[in-house]
């Protein structure tokens, strides 16, 4: 037991990243159900669908699970409002200012959480009265801060500024990466890749499979003038780095990334048109498998390799 | 004591990054003193620089240290008959094709390590005969790879394709960073920035205070049309960008970047218009030290973390 697990009442302190067009309801049941905390991901979602993956995720679990916010959605109020309404315990609030929603949630009896990619970011998450920060390093997938630091360094930087509960995010996916981040001073950990190539994951089957061919380097950190993101090297992505090329405009960069990418190749599974948001991790992960087991994997690992430091002798 | 330890016949697996501008005899041999394995930096040094270095650490300690030669030194054929004929015992090889000396070195009865940015250049490397690798994350300072991979993601990546010892380098400054590599299959660490801020680095006191006063999100990876590297934000980088928002030819920028830059930042003390070469972690180094007492920090944060347990027992 520690300040995560004590925090949302789970049994490891295994948070799954609430990833667009990989989050619905059935991925974030079997977490929770598996003794981790299952997040549904809000932000692929219209309003209504969330309403109801909230309401299929209480039906199948009666564990405790969160759902995942970017602030910038354009219907924000109206989640946030649907989240009341249908009782959600537990919100994690990304890309926006955390000032903004936190005192509304809490009161609600909510608890919240803020993902930051900077301890200047965490600790203005702490003074808006989050109850815990993810820090994500730059080995995420998908969006990512600008400063490009490591989870292995900031999350030690975070921990120096913050008294709140801290949850790394990037590069993690097995045991030992747990307890790497754990050892750095993390109270938990947030998975997405490994849970993105998931049997639960709603992601496309191609999706999947990318994932788990995905070599080490076959990743990149692009489109930094919009928004930085992690992509898998695919056509999109080295048509962008053609464009780069040319020297383009912010206009140009955007009328190349057109609209629904991320659906187009997370949820439709069209490898060469779509945006394929993965973690550099990926070159670890080398099978789909249920969750139930992911996560007993990890579990093994960890305890495993808590064993082996108690024995490092110099 | 471990495989490491035993490779280099020290107490701690702990190796000092030979960097250029920093890493004299003093600061070799201070490492070695206080039981890690002190490294000479050839890259800033013409060859008869080098022998005086390599003359003057073996009267500075009785115990084994090593001499780092990136092999795209233009003086390369001269700088390796010195270290034979000096009687080096360990060399550390980077930035060139680990088969070109690896079997000239072994022959002479020396233990050969390569620096790798990637599991593919680490099994070329074992390939080539060496006795271990080190493994670089896109976090380090100064010269890095390509493919932006994180110490937390390259570790054990490299760890799962090598049967060699492993060194983990980039983002360690820390006993708790120094075990979290080691989780993560590393059977040592090299430590760079933390030695460049050491009272026995040979680097202009300026350039230690930069270290000291960087904060999180102060350095970043530029120049990667060139050869990548990690700079301290200072004018030289603002200037770099300045010229990269004109879309600038490789010509533009070898001419912008000219000579010795790296040597007026870290070697003159010029912040303005030097080369600042640190890691990311420097955020996290907020002294001046002696080796000796970095070490011992580290050695006790390490041991200190190898016994934590009850927050592990879930």
């Amino acid at each position: 037991m520690n300040k995560i697990t004590q925090l949302f009442n789970i049994k490891y302190p295994i948070i799954q990243g609430g990833m667009i067009w990989n989050s619905g309801y059935k991925l974030a049941s079997a977490v929770s159900n598996s003794g981790g905390l299952g997040l549904i991901g809000a932000g692929s979602m219209y309003p209504e669908v969330l309403r109801e993956h909230i309401q299929k995720c209480k039906n199948a679990t009666d564990k405790p699970f969160g759902v995942n916010i970017p602030m910038l959605y354009p219907n924000i109020e109206e989640i946030m409002n649907i989240v009341v309404e249908e009782g959600v315990k537990i919100v994690f609030t990304s890309a926006g200012n955390p000032k903004t929603w936190t005192s509304f949630l809490k009161e609600k009896g909510i608890t919240v959480v803020h993902v930051v990619s900077s301890s200047v970011f965490a600790l203005k998450a702490q003074d808006a009265g989050v109850d815990a920060v993810v820090a994500e390093g730059f080995e995420a997938g998908g969006h990512n801060g600008r400063e490009e630091t490591t989870t292995l360094t900031l999350i030690p930087m975070v921990k120096e500024k913050i008294q709140i509960p801290l949850i790394a995010a990037g590069g993690i996916a097995t045991g030992r990466g747990m307890l790497a981040a754990m050892i750095l001073g993390a109270d938990g950990v947030q998975v997405g890749s490994r849970f993105a190539a998931s049997i639960e994951s709603s992601a496309h089957n191609n999706f999947k499979e990318t994932i788990i061919n995905t070599k080490e380097g076959g990743t990149h950190l692009t489109l930094k003038e919009l928004a930085p993101v992690r992509l898998v090297k695919n056509k999109f992505y080295y048509d962008v780095q053609t464009l780069y090329e040319k020297c383009p405009s912010q206009e140009e960069l955007v009328h190349l990334l057109g609209r629904a990418r991320a659906k187009k190749g997370m949820f439709e599974g069209d490898l060469d048109e779509g945006e394929l948001e993965i973690g550099q991790i990926a070159g670890l992960i080398h099978d789909v498998l249920p969750v139930e087991q992911i996560i007993q994997q990890m579990m093994t690992e960890f305890d495993v390799a808590c064993k082996e430091k108690s024995k490092f002798e110099f």
